[in-house]
């Protein structure tokens, strides 16, 4: 438990997580003050890290408790309401001729003014638009630089909820979302710094490719933007994975290069990159500037589903779905992921080395796609080059989520600004998939149609920009489906398992599965007074525990408790809610790909989150903790699996138990025959259904097998397991764990439960 | 039977279909010429007839039987596939220092080059882009201009159909539909002339203008583009419908113009127009130029179906529907219309007589919307004029309709350029209602979806151009819904009744209903040999009474048969057909009607018709002949009327007759209470089943009354009435024809039938 309070310190004190900075940028010390008014001079100075936020700085100098232990954030909520400065000076740097001094930030969170000496040099909304300001005719011996922050914007005073930010593009969950508590970052939160610069210097490149129909050659066309470029001489090299090159060009902007190596996701090939390196020289064939980096080559389309088509029959007759099939390279595949929330409430103290370890556990999940929600952030550079190089697709959503963004002149102007700044950024990364207006927009909830502007206008936008990547306005589009994001329906108390089974959507790309987190967790998050027994206003609804969504969540014993009877202890509470989170999972991406071509996804709701929750949806506990449901998770996405199609959670003693059995099978190459044997499993006693041959496969195809049933026999414990053993393939195993009610005896719950 | 013969005959030979040109415009005096290859040069010159089509010139100068009459229109199949060569010759004109001479074309179909004394001036693809070629610098003495016109775009050879036009900004109707021969016309379609311009010369304004949140004030921002307009002073006027003079502006472009009075739609107020003068004066003062066009102040939205939000319930969730809910002036419509497809197949003949007579008829029938199709042209100017007059609101179609058309950079460069000018042009019109990307695209026999990029181009056009109308891709979107095209489904035998009862859609964009034209107009078309009976592999077949869509489209003569009986004649056969096309456009019209707010919208399939069918689900047969149909419908579309929902369409003696009464109102203002007598006529004989007295209705709300039912008598007839009347207000009567069948008695085909 020590160690994991430690984690999380270490994390709010943000200790040594200064971006690496290239030899030419000059970093710089900052200090922080901050007033209620614009006017005003801050009465005093703090330290400030940078990148960072303001509340990480005054929480740090004001020794604030931690914002995640107990109900301490909401001390915090009054740091969205001012103006804050931030401050730093430097001397005059030598400059050789031409020679310019730049200031750079990757971005400043949301509204600024940043100025010289006093003197306004830029005016700016948005945090993804970067800052690139050229200091050098304004400099001074002694210099001093300052930006200044507004309050967290907000269209109305009231309601205090994510609707404030419905008129701006700062990401809506920083104003409390169900499993996010309201603080809403300001301040620096990308790597920022002074640079001394070269007369000529390019500011950006982009090789924009064209892949022939059958993917044998790649059009290359180099696109620069820069300084002072104009005929000076270049050489772009092209070098394959082993640092070999394979191409070569002195001066010309297009080239083909045949047979490139595709960028593959790692479920389906290699993810090969290619290093691009732009040398520009000067007149004398000197160096000045080496630009560097990775090109991926694939083509991603998203086209019909299978079947789609047909639908719908007869008349009147409305349209067909929306297409949601992923196909990459030519090749049709079954998106398997899951929802990328912001992996800290302060983007600015996200480092690469978070962005690996969360990535690493997505592909260790077999997670082939992540879809970056329109709640949060567009994430740094790190994270979709980590993407890039682990074969992992990004649906990146632009910052709109569950709120009527209006049709209003100076929203739209910064959402385009915003728009152009990501999009020319992202696009250069294989690992994108498509492009996504942002979460929910046409539902009830947030009341946007096909005719709000602000989608209109990211079409237009990414038309323009990035053609070649696929757009849809929001998720869920037509055929697409959200929730559900609990275990039982609340209201008519469905259970998932039926309530998949009837589903008939082409890609699930939310659902949920609420689990409290570990009981070691718990304990850093949640005074010992309060631990037990959970209740609702308390440090545990602070941590998401209660009223968050609707009905009880997202502890839901009320459910948990249904179903194993009144709980003894936290830790018999957390084991059954965890164990169900990863059973429900089980079922719904076991189902969605029973349900394959006609469904090509399923990506639950959600991954990571941005603190320490009591209970989430979340399969891994913040900061990168996985929940057991993780693995429950990670097994039904293996590529390849014996899969048990069952009907419902509880079983009664002498009832008739039945399941479907299924290979599900995403492989990319065909799978020989095989035998599965299905049996039941209650603590020592195991009952043999069946043994099942199942042919041949072709690859990317699933097989139906038999229905196995049996009466239940008599069994002493509140829980039985269907296991599915694959001959001589253990790695192709599958159990489920399902509740159990013996017919006579009357249940105790002091009775040992069996080992999960 | 002569004068329609004559009046068709006419419309062929297209006498004084000359667009009048103002004095400065000098029309010029065409010959045509053809050839198989581009090369070649034409053995022989004809007159032209400019606007027109080559058919019409070649059929006029080598005496072609007319292409309306029996299957002629296959003699004209070969021209689709000359090269073209109009030609005229014009002195140098005297000019006047600084004037300059213009060749223009409004439109010239489909590709073409142009030339002056043998130099190529123009190379252009695309019909609805206008030509402004300025001639004066390359004038000699005596000059000739030559347009070299291609064949018919065809991507591939074969299938010889629509698919041919799928990379081009061609009308995809001409290359045959189940309504319109193959006949691909060719040539200058819109008008064309020479002119003398002064040397500063406004080619284009428009006035944008924006209203206010109340309607109250709009804001004029006039844009002006043209030669050497630089400082050039102006005066800019606008008057109202009286010609008062309402504002002034001398050189200012933007205006407040407070208190509007607003375009509405002809049944929910008055279409006002104004008129805009801009007077382009030179420095002393003088008029150089005067320019005019209307204005009508209106705000159009496409706002979500009431009730619409609340779908889908549950979980999994899918979106919720495209909005289909039309506001006018904040005031939320229901749109009553039709689909309007080409009036003529060669458009170049089209004038502004045709249009005025077949929009007067759509006033009349209580029309306040079209759907101009996407199988057919945008247009011509007088189109939009009238309509802007008769307050009829205009859904545009861009020229997309049932192919797939490709995400191919030539293809989306050509939409790109024609698209910009169809907004352009139409934008300026307040009877403009909103665009859509073409027909029927996001069906499987279109195959595009969302992620095609010419949808994705168009939405993005109409953004950039155009951003205060509203912008679907394609019809139907989400909600709302296409056909059924028949009276009684062809594979379930599901009559429109049941049908419609059981639909649940935002809109209903396009339905049919089949009718065979008249006996005169038949007989115009079908040589006498053939007329009786109808049967297919004749010119029936050719004039779409066989094989035409599914099923024995468009006649039906198997359906309308199994109702009344083997026909014993071409009369009988007419009359049954046509009652069925008006009581099934009732029940679909009325029934939309009944399911408001959550329905909106309903347009059926189609009004007009290019050329005379011998069956079609047009109301309208060519040119502009009502069939009794279209008195049905106008009776449907009446803003307030007593409307019984019918559960089938024949009964039998003794059987329970039952129908729901309701009175549905559209109008714009409190409706008082009043009385409906709902009674049963059978020849002679009459049966009151009730007096129902309905309550007051707010604006805009219909009342749902009782269901009345009664036993059906003995009858001696083969159809029956269902009679609403109206105490006092013999306007809002309404009346259905039923079949009926005597239970015990043979049904005599030869007893006279009753009268309609």
């Amino acid at each position: 438990m020590k160690s994991l309070f430690f984690i999380l310190i270490c994390t709010l004190l943000h200790v040594s997580v200064f971006a690496e900075l290239s030899e030419k940028q000059i970093p710089l010390k900052w200090e922080l003050g901050y007033a209620k008014t614009v006017g005003e001079s801050p009465s005093k100075w703090i330290p400030a890290i940078v990148p960072g936020a303001v509340q990480l700085d005054i929480a740090k100098a004001e020794k604030y408790e931690p914002y995640f232990y107990a109900e301490h954030w909401k001390d915090y909520l009054w740091m969205e309401d001012q103006f804050y400065t931030y401050r730093t000076s430097f001397q005059k740097p030598e400059l050789a001729s031409g020679e310019r001094f730049i200031f750079i930030s990757k971005g400043i969170d949301y509204q600024f003014k940043i100025f010289l000496n006093g003197i306004e040099l830029l005016s700016q909304e948005g945090m993804f638009t970067p800052v690139n300001l050229d200091l050098t005719d304004q400099l001074k011996p002694n210099n001093e630089l300052t930006i200044l922050v507004f309050p967290a914007p907000k269209i109305y005073p009231k309601p205090v909820d994510r609707s404030q930010a419905s008129h701006s593009v700062k990401p809506a969950v920083s104003y409390g979302w169900d499993w996010h508590p309201r603080l809403i970052p300001l301040g620096i939160w990308d790597d920022t710094y002074l640079e001394v610069q070269p007369a000529s210097y390019i500011n950006d490149f982009h090789v924009n490719y064209t892949l022939n129909e059958e993917l044998t050659n790649a059009k290359l066309d180099l696109q620069i933007s820069g300084r002072n470029l104009k005929d000076l001489p270049f050489v772009w090299t092209l070098k394959d994975d082993n640092g070999k090159e394979v191409l070569i060009s002195k001066g010309k902007t297009t080239l083909d290069f045949p047979n490139p190596q595709l960028w593959w996701t790692h479920d389906h090939g290699k993810p090969t990159l290619y290093t691009s390196t732009i040398q520009l020289l000067d007149a004398t064939g000197k160096v000045i500037q080496t630009c560097e980096s990775k090109i991926g080559f694939r083509r991603i389309k998203l086209v019909m589903n299978e079947g789609a088509w047909n639908e719908p029959a007869g008349f009147p007759k409305t349209r067909s779905v929306s297409p949601a099939q992923l196909e990459i390279n030519g090749r049709k595949i079954f998106c398997k992921g899951t929802n990328w929330v912001n992996p800290e409430i302060f983007p600015g103290i996200i480092t690469r080395q978070r962005y690996d370890e969360l990535l690493k556990l997505a592909k260790e999940a077999n997670f082939n796609l992540l879809r970056v929600w329109g709640g949060g952030i567009v994430n740094k550079e790190s994270f979709f080059e980590l993407c890039d190089e682990k074969g992992i697709l990004v649906w990146q959503e632009f910052p709109l989520a569950c709120n009527n963004y209006p049709d209003d002149a100076h929203y739209l102007s910064i959402l385009k600004q915003e728009s152009a700044s990501i999009i020319n950024r992202v696009k250069k990364h294989p690992s994108l998939a498509f492009w996504s207006g942002g979460n929910e927009l046409y539902n009830a909830w947030s009341g946007m149609t096909d005719q709000s502007l602000a989608l209109r206008l990211l079409n237009s936008q990414c038309l323009e920009l990035d053609p070649n990547s696929p757009f849809i306005p929001t998720s869920p589009m037509m055929g697409m489906a959200h929730g559900n994001y609990v275990f039982r329906d609340l209201d008519n108390k469905e259970e998932v398992f039926s309530n998949m089974a009837r589903a008939h959507y082409t890609a699930y790309t939310e659902f949920g599965m609420p689990a409290p987190a570990s009981v070691e967790i718990l304990k850093t998050i949640i005074p010992k007074e309060e631990l037990w027994p959970p209740k609702a206003g308390t440090s545990w609804e602070s941590h998401h525990a209660y009223n968050a969504w609707v009905g009880n969540t997202w502890l839901c014993q009320d459910i948990i408790e249904d179903y194993f009877g009144v709980s003894n202890s936290l830790e018999e509470l957390v084991a059954n809610g965890q164990l169900m989170q990863g059973e429900g999972y089980k079922c719904i991406y076991e189902e969605a790909r029973r349900q394959k071509p006609y469904c090509s996804m399923a990506t639950n709701w959600c991954y990571d989150e941005p603190w320490p929750t009591a209970a989430n949806n979340s399969l891994i506990s913040y900061p990168a903790i996985p929940k057991p449901g993780f693995y429950a998770v990670k097994n039904a996405c293996r590529p390849l699996l014996a899969s048990a199609k069952l009907s419902k959670f509880k079983w009664t003693e002498g009832e008739t138990f039945f399941a479907d059995v299924w290979m599900l099978n995403d492989l990319p190459t065909e799978v020989p025959s095989g035998k599965v044997k299905i049996k039941l499993v209650a603590g020592t006693s195991e009952l043999v259904l069946l043994n099942w041959d199942f042919d041949a496969m072709k690859a990317n195809v699933n097989q139906a097998g038999p229905t196995v049933r049996c009466k239940l026999p008599a069994w002493s414990t509140d829980r039985f397991k269907v296991v599915l053993e694959v001959e001589g393939h253990p790695e192709y195993n599958s159990e489920y764990t399902l509740a159990y009610q013996p017919r006579t005896v009357e249940r105790k719950r002091t009775t040992p439960v069996m080992n999960q």
